[in-house]
């Protein structure tokens, strides 16, 4: 893609979508990316098409390091984005040419630079322990330096508006030594999370007016209010918005990049994203959470799985004769769907709406659905879901619609060894009986956990009969402990794929290898119907 | 207690912190209340101070009508608090007199009914199927009927701001006709939630300068700014504020009380609850997501147990300094506290910092710091996770400062036997061959999956030579897996807890069993200690 725009210029300048996932998001209790997570993260907001994608602080975290270089040697191809370096100013008493740390942020290649730099006189004086001209100069100093170095820099003002009210005019001071210096944007940030909107308004109002300079706006939620302070500083004059995916942060976190965007574009009628990417919204979201291995928020503003679900009863007959009366948008602006939460009469409607998503025709099978419907009832009462094992309710369908070749092969019994020997090594080993066409077949083999080798053994007893299984892998496993203590039961999620694509099971029961088992039966299962002809579940 | 002012009126009427958590809270994904349920959050509402408790809708609602018979009946003592009956308006086309739902109303004994009514000329007209000159007929009668019964009455106008950008005179009416007719309160509900604070802030300004009508505000969070839109409102003049327990509602739920409540006082210094209420804060959440059976949001504000957490080595060696630089407020204040998380980020400073949080004096030994800092790196890269395994952290920190005591016993080996037999029954059963001060000993158990079996055979194996054990109970237990496809780890995070009090441990291994093994030997090394003498981590 060839750019007029000097190197760190996205496309569109005159509105920045800064995201910090990879850096602030980070920060988050319980987040940590591997640097293939990190190249996945960059990927997916690359794709949304935010401006800028802030990778992580090289030179301070070794994980960070390898990300910009990965990055540099062509890994990370952005279409839409320009990738940040995040870093400090150069430390006192020194030239930022000569700060190891400030080499690093040059080393990168990125070609834009976030600077952090102190705002707040108790932090300059009590943290740092340096004085404000000093301060001051540490931050021309190394904006003048990138500058110099092609980099575009933008300069993130720490704790300014704890700053500002105490001592406003060095919170100034230090914005006007970075801009002065040739950085592009004075980023405000609420660093300790304690503003509510007017406060925000009121600042970014009265700091526009007296510098002149181009604002953003970075908020933490500590007082729940990140994503309102965040779109009311861009009411207020901002242009440059950073966030976080699912509004990951430390503490209570950042502001919610979806939230704020969904916002923006849909309350405040401003184009922030490219054409078409506000559909990506809900997938994006969750994608991110996956990569995150965070369970998604269901009740997320916006993209949560029930930003848009009605629960049946005063208001349902008339959200279905009306909705747009009861929602504030439509849901499918952001990839998100209206739901109305089961009742049993709604159960048997979404029964034959589900089996027509899957090309399943259930209308002509009024038992078969009320039988599905009462089966899901139960099986969620006792900790199964359907919603992210399309495939298991697919062979549930077909079974109460009388499909016999269902089953490809009943169980007659399995054994799973499991022993931490007195040498150290940790070996699984599984057996499993099972009878196939009237024949009686055992397989047995190692495995590196006691899922792994049941499966193995399942596959070495029937892939003399059923050569396709050789195709067949699992490709992913997911395990949840649903209630506390002695009376909790395990579901689990098993994605498998062959050549053609990936399809999800599910098994629930008190005992982890009986619920893998459980959902094994049913990949396996859906592996012959799709070997059979055409199915519905799953990706081509 | 006497009173002077009329039912009702609780004892400073100058401001209402309105709670709606049985009744709109209700309405969230999952939340099934049962009576008892009910009576028991009122009476956790009711000890923090709040000044009214809607407690649902009698008549509609079996369960709501059975709640408030037995608040009347003399189950429910409220010392702070107001209960109120949640109704509509008479139908269209009758008296108040005669419309049984009203009539339920009044049966409830509740001195205050909140009256919802359409403020939207659209809902009116379509949803309703009534005029304006009805609808306001139908609210203005309700009111005076209630109001004759000696009843204080609120009027929640629905969709009054969709309704007033729509049609601002026909919203207008609507409050007059219920304020006229003697209603104390005109609360303009977002009904939608698609408000942001600056738009809230214009139409409560403008409707209280025309009006001069006491107002109230209701806000949903569609927007992500349910909590920002209600404080704002009250900046800009509403004197009545109606939330719910930890934002339960519909969709994406409501303002949540305990943001809304710590942002006014600490925030705007409105002393909004009784003396020593906010201390209270984050015990009432945690009580009433129990009694929800909902986990609570660990990143919620004020209340979340991650509020105040810091992550990165960069912060937490400065706040070792001067902890109020880097919070928003002392988290003592809503009853929180601050916690240092040591992780992969942690510097040596995080490491002595949770040392000295842990009871460790780590300062003098430099050595063990360092030997901590670089094997939480190492376990963390691997897929290990010391935040929420503050027992584990402390094992790994006394092993570095030479404290011999934290390993009771040496594994020789186990062997754990998963079997689904023939008759389709599923058994576990576990040996465990330890050695303890030189004996060796043999466990053998079953139990209803491998790692519950594991579990009792070790303790089968050593409770003989440690009777102390009998009180230590395996609580909690929690899987992940890390990584997706065949390079998988498993993270098992184990909670026991004896007579006392409850730690956390963890173990990642490939092998699902021998991860949660590792998590059981740290969960019974931490038990020993704690037999042996005071220790940091875990509850009492």
């Amino acid at each position: 893609m060839s750019r007029t725009a000097p190197a760190g210029t996205p496309l569109d300048d005159a509105f920045h979508v800064y995201d910090t996932t990879l850096r602030d998001g980070a920060q988050r209790e319980g987040i940590s990316y591997s640097v293939a997570d990190k190249l996945a993260v960059a990927r997916h907001l690359d794709a949304l098409g935010v401006g800028f994608i802030e990778g992580g602080w090289p030179g301070a975290m070794p994980k960070d390091t390898e990300f910009f270089a990965r990055a540099a040697a062509g890994e990370l191809e952005l279409r839409h984005a320009v990738l940040v370096a995040f870093g400090s100013t150069r430390r006192a008493g020194t030239t930022a040419a000569r700060d190891p740390q400030v080499r690093a942020l040059l080393d990168s290649q990125a070609a834009a630079v976030t600077l952090v730099a102190k705002s707040d006189r108790r932090h300059i004086e009590r943290a740092l322990r340096t004085d404000v001209a000093e301060n001051c100069a540490m931050v021309a100093d190394t904006v003048s330096f990138l500058r110099g170095e092609g980099r575009r820099v933008f300069l993130d003002a720490e704790h300014f508006f704890d700053g500002y009210k105490f001592d406003p005019d060095t919170a100034l001071r230090v914005l006007e030594a970075a801009m002065t210096a040739g950085a592009d944007v004075a980023v405000l940030c609420d660093t300790n999370g304690g503003m509510l909107p007017l406060g925000i308004a009121e600042v970014v109002t009265e700091v526009a007016a007296r510098t002149g300079f181009r604002l953003g706006i970075h908020c933490q939620d500590d007082t729940g209010a990140a994503v309102a302070n965040s779109v009311t500083a861009v009411q207020a004059g901002a242009s440059h918005v950073q966030c976080t995916a699912n509004g990951y942060g430390e503490r209570t976190g950042n502001a919610d990049l979806f939230a704020v965007v969904g916002n923006l574009v849909t309350k405040l009628g401003m184009p922030v994203l490219p054409d078409g990417a506000l559909g990506e919204l809900t997938r994006t979201s969750h994608a991110l959470a996956e990569i995150a291995n965070i369970a998604p928020d269901s009740h997320q503003a916006y993209v949560g799985a029930s930003a848009f679900a009605h629960k049946a009863g005063l208001h349902a007959s008339a959200i279905k004769v009306d909705p747009e009366l009861y929602n504030h948008m439509n849901p499918v602006v952001v990839g998100n769907g209206q739901r109305v939460l089961v009742t049993e009469m709604a159960g048997r409607a979404s029964v034959e709406l589900k089996g027509s998503e899957l090309g399943l025709d259930l209308a002509g099978h009024p038992d078969a659905v009320s039988s599905v419907a009462r089966t899901v009832k139960e099986r969620e009462a006792a900790g199964w879901s359907f919603e992210a094992a399309d495939a298991s309710l697919e062979l549930l369908m077909r079974s109460a619609m009388g499909d016999g070749a269902v089953a490809p092969f009943t169980l007659e019994s399995y054994r799973v060894i499991m022993e931490h020997r007195a040498g150290g090594e940790v070996v699984a080993e599984a057996t499993v009986r099972v009878l196939l066409d009237g024949e009686r077949l055992i397989g047995t083999q190692e495995g590196n956990g006691p899922v792994n080798a049941l499966d193995a053994a399942l596959r070495a007893a029937l892939t003399p009969h059923h050569r396709w299984l050789a195709d067949v892998q699992l490709s992913d496993y997911k395990v949840r402990i649903l209630s506390h203590g002695t009376d909790a039961v395990t579901r689990v999620l098993v994605e498998s794929t062959d050549h053609a694509g990936s399809w999800t099971t599910v098994g629930v029961h008190g005992n982890v290898v009986e619920a893998s088992w459980l959902a094994l039966v049913d990949a396996l299962a859906y592996a012959a119907l799709r070997e059979r002809g055409p199915v519905g579940a799953g990706t081509a």
